[in-house]
């Protein structure tokens, strides 16, 4: 068994049963469509992407750093793909990026740290990025979109509370700076 | 694309997060050797495990009598299993039996068939094996095992209710051959 530390993104489809329920052919396409560049940004971002089971996606970066711009590539991506659908066939991510010390056996990605991970993916809203402070504190003053702290939350099955900041990637990059630089306070989702 | 129709066998781990949270490294020694058994089991059933992520295993089988013997098969030996370990190292398995017409792609199993699996097996108490009743009607007075109604539930992200039968696998042979005969009533859990 192989243990390494890495940042773990986990991503997963909004109401993916429910879609699946509605239109599972229309629903599969569009999936297979998105995790076509859902893939691909990850392996630009040097991630690797472990076994996934419908619509979620785990993938583990050596860096917190490209684990973030990766989750920011993807949700960029994805939302100037969903502009051009019909209402619909929009099919939004939820990610969760977190610190932690995994395990890699045949093939396959375990620990705290990956459940953990999946949890933040679930706290987060359509089309968001949460990451856990340990993931934070890796990235603070490293990339160039601000983030808004969530406060802490308590978690399904995990034992302490975690806490979580969002990723405000949808300023555009003026804003960004502005807020980076202090002269812009964040505006209200 | 591939469409067929399938049963679909889901299990997890009851309070994974949890048992990683506590001990990683025992937690992911004992899911390795349940889940050898459980692939064993479920390959001696003529099913195929599909895509697995962390503690879920996603299978499909050809037969829904097969699928729900396989079920059997999995919980019985978990059990002899933990019945030698330490309270503190059991691992149990919930698992949700259904049917679907459902659709292949990659190597990976979609449609809302297998999500219904999923949630299905989500709303079983740890060690059970609960079956939608479409697959319930595929293995009525084909199986030696009897099963209690459960009613409907609504399962998230799912449109409409689904009945849930639960098979009672725990009990002895002779118990459950009285009761198929009916010449005994079905015990409480």
């Amino acid at each position: 068994m192989e243990r390494r530390l890495a940042a773990i993104l986990s991503a997963d489809v909004v109401g993916y049963s429910r879609l699946m329920g509605a239109d599972d052919e229309g629903t599969l396409a569009t999936l297979s469509t998105y995790r076509d560049v859902v893939d691909s940004l990850i392996a630009e971002h040097q991630g690797h992407v472990f076994g996934s089971a419908g619509d979620s996606v785990v993938a583990e970066f050596g860096s917190a750093v490209q684990s973030v711009r990766c989750a920011v590539a993807i949700q960029r991506a994805i939302n100037r793909r969903n502009a051009d659908l019909p209402d619909r066939q929009r099919m939004e991510f939820r990610i969760g990026v977190n610190l932690g010390d995994i395990m890699v056996q045949n093939d396959n990605l375990y620990g705290d740290g990956v459940n953990v991970a999946a949890r933040i993916g679930e706290v987060a809203d359509p089309s968001d990025i949460c990451n856990s402070s340990e993931a934070y504190e890796q990235i603070a003053g490293k990339v160039s979109f601000p983030t808004s702290s969530l406060g802490e939350r308590n978690l399904k099955n995990i034992a302490r509370p975690v806490s979580i900041y969002r990723v405000d990637w949808r300023l555009d990059d003026m804003q960004a700076r502005e807020i980076l630089r202090g002269s812009l306070s964040l505006p209200d989702k």
